[in-house]
């Protein structure tokens, strides 16, 4: 069995290579030609949140299953608050082939999935992309984003002032892009053609009343059903696309609260699977903004999983016939 | 992580001491004070079935999960039917403790289920037991229900003569006591007071007509929608308890069926951790038989393994100080 490290993922996953796999990996499940069951949830009192997450896209060698461990006080004793393994079995004989550490995988995947989404819903000449977050995936986002789209300009907010300016500065001189730390949610949301939130926050993370016409929203954070990244204002001059209907239905808060509050109809809801699959073009009125809303789809994982493995085995076997 | 193996579970899992845990895990479940999310099945076409079995008991230090891959066709590859790998993850800070080999695990904890049904189910005074079975946790039934019932005899049929008579023999030798391979699944109907059907079988294994009044039948192989061990006669006469109701109304061929076709009701079938919760008798007709109908719960493996997590981590803990 292989033991496979963030480094070997690194290695082997370019971010151009992702955003193909993930966009593939849409359009096979809207096919249903791949399986996503619903993720299981098994939450322990005073203790971790844990997920379940198994995936396949019919024909490839494996099937893979996330199994992501959640406790926001882990920090205080040293740990990440999110743990993540992905493990892999031979499709056909359920052999298991592969540990991965799922960390990275999962932030290049999930930004992956937001430049999808946002190429295909963010208009072409956008100048400003928005995040707000400065964790692991605003990490992936902004590189990633770059890929689908020109920004002359990235504004980062987080409520930490030390750490959205450290943050700013790292990713300036790691892109060669300015990246600014803005002093409220409200400038980002403002000049922002395109923005990402990646955070943990329970309630909007700015007013979507100050969004401007034309411009694209990624919510790609905090995805149970309490919580949200976004407020009614937005929702409701928004065309809402999200990457699994069903999984949006059950656990997203962005999604159901608006549905129970009347800002939008269930009907309203687009899935990103099947824009890409019938190569739709989303119209929406002058005004209108796009959301899209996401909160993880184990088929995701499977593809790219199934991707690095590949390129792995070979290497392995290579590896073993020179010794 | 500590990896354990099957001859980590043989040496630290005495069959006394599983009883004594799954009947523990069954009222802690039937009280509110463990959980057992709905597992999740994936199916490969062409290929494996898996099913992602999450579990864990309140209280207890680790979460397990069970993943179980199934294929029919892996022994004309060498490798067996069923494939069972269970994790293990602190239960508050969710890191990976432990990866378990699961098969030797499962057939005790299924026998040690069937042995607390039984014990609760069956007559005081049997003197026959019937297996329809040869494989894995037919082995592990012979010595486990004898812990709770004294029988005199026990008949084998599986549809292979030579492997039936192979069993019987080499039970009788490890176990001391007469095991007779019978020619027909007939005669095991109509002379054991205790039945276990532990098969793959798609079609109910014998006729139910044959079945004595107040003898106690364990149907615990086959739990597929459309698979049955046992048919509607037997299921009409019987007093039918169920591991549990929701998994069985959702999975379990010998329970859906007879409700479709009206041979039971819903609201006859009664669940094992009730009755042994609330300390019940159950209470049935001279006629009567009694049906324990079980697919296998994932808060019985949580049960185990955190037991063989405990007993195993002072081992490792005493080595580490040696050295």
């Amino acid at each position: 069995m292989l033991h496979v490290t963030e480094a070997d993922v690194k290695r082997l996953l370019p971010f151009s290579k992702a955003i193909e796999l993930v966009r593939e990996a849409y359009v096979r499940l809207a096919r249903g030609e791949a399986v996503n069951p619903p993720r299981v949830l098994l939450s322990v009192p005073g203790g971790a949140s844990m997920f379940f997450m198994p995936g396949h896209v019919y024909g490839q060698g494996s099937v893979a299953v996330k199994v992501a461990r959640v406790n926001a006080a882990n920090p205080k004793v040293s740990l990440p608050t999110v743990l993540l393994t992905i493990y892999a079995y031979d499709a056909i004989t359920g052999v298991q082939v592969a540990e991965v550490e799922g960390e990275w995988l999962t932030a290049v995947r999930t930004a992956a999935s937001t430049a999808v989404a946002t190429d295909i819903l963010a208009g072409k000449s956008v100048k400003v992309m928005g995040v707000f977050g400065t964790g692991r995936e605003a990490t992936t986002h902004i590189p990633m984003l770059r890929l689908v789209r020109d920004f002359d300009k990235i504004l980062v907010y987080s409520r930490d002032k030390g750490r959205r300016e450290l943050f700013a500065e790292k990713m300036s001189r790691d892109h060669g892009i300015p990246v600014v730390a803005a002093d409220s949610p409200r400038r980002v949301a403002r000049e922002s053609d395109v923005m990402v939130t990646v955070t943990t926050s329970d309630t909007p993370v700015f007013d979507g009343r100050l969004v401007k016409p034309r411009s694209h929203v990624n919510a790609i954070g905090s995805a149970t059903p309490e919580a949200r990244e976004v407020d009614n204002e937005l929702v409701k001059k928004s065309t809402v696309v999200v990457d699994s209907r069903k999984q949006a239905l059950e656990t997203y808060g962005d999604i159901i609260r608006p549905i129970r509050e009347g800002a939008i109809r269930e009907s309203e809801i687009l899935e990103l699977g099947e824009i890409l699959n019938r190569k739709m073009k989303v119209v929406h009125r002058a005004s209108d903004v796009t959301l899209f809303k996401s909160g993880g789809l184990a088929v995701l994982d499977a593809m790219i999983t199934d991707y690095v493995l590949g390129k792995l085995v070979p290497q392995e076997r290579a590896k073993g016939a020179r010794a």
